[in-house]
């Protein structure tokens, strides 16, 4: 393998700061890592059965070669997952283990895997440390960075989690090879996000040539997750914990690709796709409130398309249940949503609407366009 | 009943500052000092069924004269309900309520229900603001104050929980009066602890007349619960996560304490009747390593004594049992325990030390002794 740059992103949270590193082929770096840190002896790995076929025995030698006796957890893979059944076999294997407040647990997984465990190291012995190592691009430039772990509730989707930010993101775009292809498409829809809320610089790039995020090659994504993870990193560096809005703005595409998600049971779209929708949707809502024109609209749509990304909300798909969906979203304030709507390729900007005028918004924009 | 003077005790976390506000019948106030945090509208209340039969009505009414709409959880008293199913029945209320991040909840009762509630508080929606309003003497004086939350696991108590720390803690030593006598007793244990670890002029009062506590009677219990409110507020905000050491000096008494409560299967003694226990043990060690003289031992038998506490471990109770619950007891660091070891009273200071060393010493100082 060609020696490819690694690119290291901090973030900056006082005494809860911590690196992302991206780069091809960290993860064979992973035990000497945790030593620079100060771990050793124990370490515990949760991880999904699926990723465990292919990085188990990687990440366990690794470990063991910094002079780390790993304790694998694996859970079953998806969202079904996100349970407290879960959660609660992460706590009795490592608790059986007699694990210390200081023995570190590796997050080795995809979305569902960091949140579940992150979450089992921010309620186990009142926190242990956390290493996120991300194995999709989805992680890698988002769910990883910003210490949101959660699990599920039969009320809804992450409502019971915590803030728990990891000592270190170790994001390996190496073993995005071995990624299914509809996986990483999904995963492009959040690195389209970040060009919209705030890079416009990444954005032209992915316009100039979307077939070589879609290939995959180490020498291309390096510098496009690093990107990625430098704004999640600055907007979580500013708002922590989502109090003060400047986190919202991450939410771009999120609050219709959540409804779109939430009518669709879960089942048809991964959460990128998801979002991609939500983008093309948000972007049309911003352009009925007067808030950018139809150029930016359109760049917007295409670059979805172009990526092989859906962006129209299916016609079955009932405005009600979109508007029900939306009003249980957590992030609701007061019964009104801090809509994030784009003011140009690379600016957004924070709207209180309600899902009602949402939906308003946007079926004028779609019978204008049609 | 005769006015009462009201103390304030400032928790300095920065951010995470609060107060503790210690007073007679600041109960009624709840509703009106939820109001002045900026909280209005709903609001959670955890209570036990014990503590519901006597203030769930004026808390009730407090909450809704200030305009708050209670939503009212009762769970089942003792530590037997420190478990995942209470606690999703506390996360199933109030996600069916419609909670949202800036919904608060109340924890009205002792340590267990301080406990439970604040660590659904911290996991809901990844945090929503907690109030305690603990009902006991030893949660006025330690559990409600540092936000530590917990539930227990099979493999020990306490295992599974979270910081968070509360917005307000309000202490009303009004409802102690309702306290089954032994809990009083019980929470006195307590406040030698801190005479012992900080505060020599606190233990010279309780001397001088250990009965005025006794009695309960507010104008005594009001300026000694803040003063050991102040002195763990100190500590915790130097050490809000038990991350430097200063907040384990805390622990003085509960190492042979904690074993106690475990070797005894938790049947026996109250939280309090086992730190006694353990404080006498505690100076013995002390006194076993050259850390203090007799007569500081003397000084704190002699006054666990004449509140009606117990001093001795149980004879029944083998010292290889000890060691083992030491042993797992989650504080130890590399199999070593920080041992809070007293040189005078008022002054106490950190001794690395292992269960076997630290049971050695007492049988050395016990057979000495006898």
């Amino acid at each position: 393998m060609p020696a490819v740059s690694e690119e290291t992103v901090r973030v900056d949270l006082g005494p809860r700061a911590y690196d992302v590193v991206v780069g091809a082929g960290v993860l064979d770096s992973l035990g000497e890592r945790l030593t620079a840190l100060g771990f050793r002896d124990r370490c515990g790995v949760v991880t999904s059965d699926r990723v465990a076929q292919l990085y188990r025995t990687p990440v366990e030698r690794a470990l063991r070669l910094a002079g780390f006796t790993p304790l694998v957890v694996e859970v079953p893979d998806g969202e079904a997952s996100k349970t407290v059944a879960t959660l609660g076999r992460v706590w009795d294997a490592l608790l059986a283990a007699g694990i210390e407040r200081g023995t570190p647990l590796v997050a080795l997984g995809g979305g569902v895997i960091g949140d579940v465990a992150g979450f089992a190291a921010a309620t186990l012995l009142r926190g242990i440390p956390v290493v996120q190592v991300p194995t999709t691009l989805l992680a890698q430039v988002d769910a990883a960075i910003g210490g949101k772990t959660a699990i599920d509730h039969p009320a809804g989707k992450n409502l019971i989690g915590a803030f728990h930010q990891p000592r270190l993101v170790l994001a390996d775009v190496g073993v995005l090879a071995t990624l299914p292809r509809r996986e990483l498409v999904a995963g492009l829809a959040e690195v389209v996000k970040y060009g919209v809320i705030g890079d416009a610089a990444l954005f032209a790039r992915i316009e100039r040539d979307p077939d070589a995020l879609l290939t995959g090659d180490p020498t291309t994504l390096v510098p496009v997750v690093a990107a990625c993870a430098r704004q999640k990193a600055a907007v979580v560096a500013a708002d922590e914990r989502e109090e003060r809005g400047e986190r919202a703005v991450l939410n771009f595409g999120h609050t219709v690709g959540h409804a779109v998600e939430a009518a669709t049971a879960y089942g048809r779209y991964l959460h990128g796709e998801a979002v991609a929708i939500g983008m093309v949707a948000a972007a049309r809502v911003s352009r009925a409130i007067g808030c950018c024109d139809d150029a930016t609209v359109e760049r917007i749509r295409k670059i979805v398309g172009r990526l092989g990304l859906p962006g129209e909300i299916p016609a079955d798909v009932a405005r009600e249940r979109l508007v029900a969906a939306m009003r249980a979203d957590k992030k609701s304030a007061g019964g009104r949503i801090r809509f994030v709507a784009v003011e140009t390729v690379g600016r957004v900007r924070l709207v209180p609407l309600t899902g009602q005028e949402i939906v308003e918004h946007l079926s004028d924009a779609t019978s204008r366009r049609s």
